[in-house]
């Protein structure tokens, strides 16, 4: 039986797609980027600053929320949108990823993986029906399947185990959210690496099985853009035009430009966080490093017209000395530009599909990051 | 020659004052307490967050401002205001103290202090003058006196030797003031440790000599708290009744309220922002370490009737989480709570002596702490 879908298509743009996504806690614009709040916080910002950035959704990881505090905990203090104040709509991942990347003497079964915690080590079971429960009592919006996600480059054969084990996890996953509540909504994801045939084998199963969204998984893993963007068309023809489509882990600002022209709808990532606290900011002129020296004497400010406040405000000089003094602020000032200018780049893109100028935007965009950074005085 | 007064004393009950210093960047309602920005930031908050909890002057380092990223850099810059955006009153200590407690390879001679950078090594020289003309070059509108300050206990030869250096030095700082900008002050600061005839002869010599306002330093090093108020009371009535008053580093909320008893006008200390990152909330009923098991599943807030956003929004068990977590929201929120909190102690104190309430506000706000936090649920 089909899920009920909650995405509204208001317009698309040659392959570029533009809708709305109806969420217990609110409405989300696509195409979106989701700020990524790992242990139920946003680093280095204020929850009330990643919504003025314009973000109508985040992501929390299930990994770090079910180890700690505990999702038990955070359903009896009411759920991860009223423990941490967000009190928006929120994506949780399956904890399956985190589990590959970050615990102890991890094992694969048919029937769940056993890790130990990277916080005290203690032994832990996630199977994809304790998955979905820990999701579901954090509160979540649109939870994600559990899958295994293979690094590549990787061997055909393994790619191919871990795409058919995250088809049954799928299956599995589907079953135990007949629980959820009303306006929940669960995400089957595309496997399959780099194998175009894997890739296809993977869409229609999960189209098969029946999600109320759909996701590409296993991108972004250390593959060139061209295998990411080749993939994510191997997979979008099989899925439903109807229901959103998710490009998990993605990306930088060009990852994410010629994704949604190929008819992405929604995204997450670390960089314009970790990026801001290693002292790179995203502006329309591309990346500018504000540990470089040149900076240091410059009073303009990253781009004096930009949407946000600190950009236009402060001077390069100033996120130069902070950066290189390891101040707090400047982490918290580069990440609250960095997540604003990708949030204006979602809103670009939104506003240009709606208007059927979304390839001139592109080229403008491409243009203006192609251009570079403004001159030395 | 006398210089010109910007302290208006508006109101006094018993020992305690209340009254408005006038700066080039605006007034300073006092009792004041300045929190300390010491590299051009303030840790873990943004400067609209310092002005919103209700400070109206801030603390700047000179020691670490000339290192890095350099005063002549600052100047170019447009001053310190400019440079960090927090365009409001600031103090500049005279990089004295920061030298003794930070520096390398320290030599004090009756010329100067040389020193090597404790962030590159380098070989640097702090003079009385030096010290001015980076205290202007930084824009500052209450520069302090260069001096030494000796930490106790230590014997009285070194007591005295230093506190007599600093009279000297006094006499150097105010002669190198007079290129100084209309509106900009210079205040005088008394040493002499713990040995009360030496704070006496300390207090006149820098009456003598004539500052705008007039600092206690060297307290605040390790003696007991009845130590710092018995020096307080040997110093405080030698200077003049009308000029402000400032105790240099000073404190607990405890040690404030003890000092404007006395008659103390000024404060800074690192403690709120210092304690908010090692997990520890300012409040009503005293010091929260939110590191507890006890917040782990509290749904409370810090304190219900804050008048600061975050203290009465979040749960303890939220911020518990943060602190454990390592996650910088945990410390931006705690210091921005304890910055509010010592705030909203000095608007108390205000009022309560606008109002000749101040014996009673005292003894309410000791109750309040002794009674210590709100009980287990």
């Amino acid at each position: 039986m089909s899920l009920p879908n909650h995405f509204e298509l208001t317009a698309t743009d040659h392959g570029a797609r533009t809708g709305k996504l109806t969420t217990p806690h609110g409405i989300v614009r696509t195409p979106a980027f989701m700020p990524v709040g790992t242990a139920g916080a946003m680093k280095g910002m204020h929850w009330r600053e990643v919504r003025d950035a314009g973000a109508d959704i985040v992501l929390g990881n299930t990994y770090h929320l079910m180890l700690r505090p505990g999702a038990e905990r955070i359903a009896a203090l009411g759920g991860l949108q009223k423990f941490t104040g967000w009190n928006g709509p929120m994506l949780t991942d399956s904890g399956g990823f985190q589990v590959m990347s970050l615990a102890d003497l991890r094992k694969v079964s048919e029937n769940a993986v056993t890790f130990r915690s990277h916080i005290d080590g203690a032994k832990v079971e996630l199977s994809p029906e304790r998955s979905i429960e820990v999701q579901l009592l954090l509160g979540s919006d649109i939870a994600m399947q559990m899958d295994e996600c293979v690094r590549l480059p990787a061997e055909r054969a393994d790619i191919e185990r871990a795409m058919q084990l995250s088809l049954r996890w799928g299956e599995r996953s589907r079953r135990a959210f007949e629980t959820a509540p009303d306006g929940a909504m669960l995400f089957g994801i595309a496997q399959g690496g780099d194998v175009p045939e894997l890739r296809r084998v993977s869409a229609r199963g999960i189209v098969d099985t029946g999600f109320h969204g759909y996701a590409i998984g296993g991108l972004a893993v250390g593959e060139p853009q061209a295998v990411m963007l080749a993939m994510i068309e191997e997979v979008a023809p099989f899925l439903p035009a109807d229901r959103p489509r998710y490009l998990m882990g993605v990306g930088t600002p060009e990852d994410i430009l010629e994704a949604v022209t190929r008819g992405i709808d929604m995204f997450d990532c670390v960089m314009p966080t970790r990026n801001g606290r290693h002292g790179v900011a995203f502006t329309r002129y591309g990346q500018i490093n504000l540990r470089n020296a040149r900076h240091a004497d410059d009073p303009r400010p990253l781009d004096e017209e930009s949407t946000w406040p600190a950009a236009r405000s402060y001077a390069r000089a100033y996120l130069h000395h902070l950066v290189k003094s390891g101040e707090t602020l400047g982490a918290m000032l580069l990440s609250e530009i960095n997540i604003a200018y990708y949030q204006d780049l979602m809103r670009g893109m939104r506003e240009a599909i709606a208007r059927g100028t979304f390839e001139s935007f592109r080229e403008h965009t491409r243009e203006s990051w192609a251009r570079g950074d403004i001159a030395l005085r």
